[in-house]
């Protein structure tokens, strides 16, 4: 959804009036406040008239509000996306754990899920005391330089890997893994010592460790890891602690899915 | 757009094929996992077929996502969720005053603004320790009967307070205030005091105290609780917790605002 991602690979207009309505939504950034109409017209190459009618009806839905220079995604979305049940479920489920992981190392954790070839990050624990990082709750990084990513890779199928490397690694700093033997190998390391690294390899400067989190079925359905500065993380140190959080979580969701009050699988 | 909220009071199928199938999302409530078809088609007054066509297009736009038996919401609502400005800026920077409340006391800690005549909750920050209570992330309560509400009300329009009490004050518990004399009454002292109580008026056993967030123009935009067992909670003691905590966190967004790095500024 950030960047299209359709099938035939195109960019083209949708021809479903409610398609072309949805890629209003799109339109809107990570980082926007808000958008003019004729920014929205030009994003999403609607005509101005037909955005203009959209962009109403969306503001009577909820899930646009008007601002004095234009449109900002509305509350009401907002109020939408915390229903999703593969959020709303699992990260109820490991708030406590998430928690308690931050409560012993003051630093910054995370509950991440596998979505495409990213790492999707659901939920953060953090304080004053944690290192200020750029992740985002509902914001996404490449699995192959992130730590959670690593893992979803790690415990992944190999046609995965195949896409990713495919795919290209795409260098973010002086230390990302850019050649496919390395890759593996790292991958490798990691399904054997049941935890994923990141050294510096997605943001200068910035480090994490991360355990998988698995389902009734033993799939890996998200991923915790505690994330730092590089100089200050002892990523073996914390390990442990991030694979006790993490098989902790993972017992709970099999006890929870075996009693019934866990109702959301993964697919 | 919990329930349908229009103008002109009806529940009427809408014409627009964007409105159709905007409803179709609003079919889901907070506690739904999956709906099957029949139960979408049903929800919405939507026949059938248009209900499935318009599903297939949400399912590759990702709001929607295929399940065994039917459809949930999918992740990409979620991400989009997180974009809206007023919840992201507003929860970056308040999450570091609400984790200083949650460790000075281990209770629940809510942000909520105000939406209608309800509170909405934009971010919780709790812990083991924390009594286990009903509100949600992304879910509404009342404003009359809750502590943020109440501090929503008290620094409101008398207009609002009007249309609040002509929409009839509903009991939830044998507390809820229901007088419209007593509610004005306790609004008043919240206005003078700087902070608003709940003792046990929304959830049996259940109480709170809230203090209202500023923005650079002084107007309230959010308020900051803690919430607890009406048993331990002492309100008084802790009003000043709260308040310090909302003031400091009005402090810095009239910082932020007057040097720009707060972009959004309320309606």
């Amino acid at each position: 959804m950030d960047q299209p991602d359709r099938a035939d690979g195109s960019d083209a207009v949708p021809k479903s009036v409610l398609a072309r309505g949805l890629r209003l939504l799109d339109a809107f950034s990570a980082t926007d406040v808000d958008l003019t109409l004729s920014e929205l017209a030009e994003r999403t190459g609607l005509p101005k008239p037909t955005a203009y009618r959209m962009l109403n009806e969306l503001v009577t839905w909820g899930g646009v509000e008007r601002t004095t220079r234009g449109y900002r995604l509305g509350m009401s979305l907002f109020v939408l996306g915390q229903r999703v049940p593969r959020h709303r479920e699992l990260r109820e489920a490991a708030l406590p754990y998430l928690e308690d992981l931050y409560e012993a190392t003051h630093e910054n954790i995370h509950l991440a899920v596998p979505v495409g070839n990213d790492t999707l990050f659901l939920e953060k624990v953090s304080g004053r005391r944690s290192t200020p990082i750029v992740s985002r709750v509902g914001g996404r990084l490449p699995a192959y330089c992130t730590a959670t990513g690593k893992v979803f890779l790690a415990y992944g199928s190999p046609d995965q890997l195949r896409q990713v490397v495919e795919a290209g690694l795409t260098r973010l700093t002086p230390r990302t893994i850019v050649m496919p033997g390395l890759l593996r190998q790292e991958l490798a390391r990691a399904l054997e010592r049941g935890y994923g690294v990141n050294r510096e390899e997605a943001e200068v400067g910035v480090s994490a460790v991360a355990a998988p989190v698995f389902d009734h079925r033993r799939s890996v359905i998200a991923a915790i890891s505690i994330t730092g500065w590089a100089q200050h993380l002892d990523l073996e140190r914390l390990a442990p602690a991030v694979r006790t959080a993490a098989l902790a979580l993972s017992r709970e969701l099999a006890r929870d899915t075996a009693n019934g009050t866990l109702r959301w699988t993964a697919r």
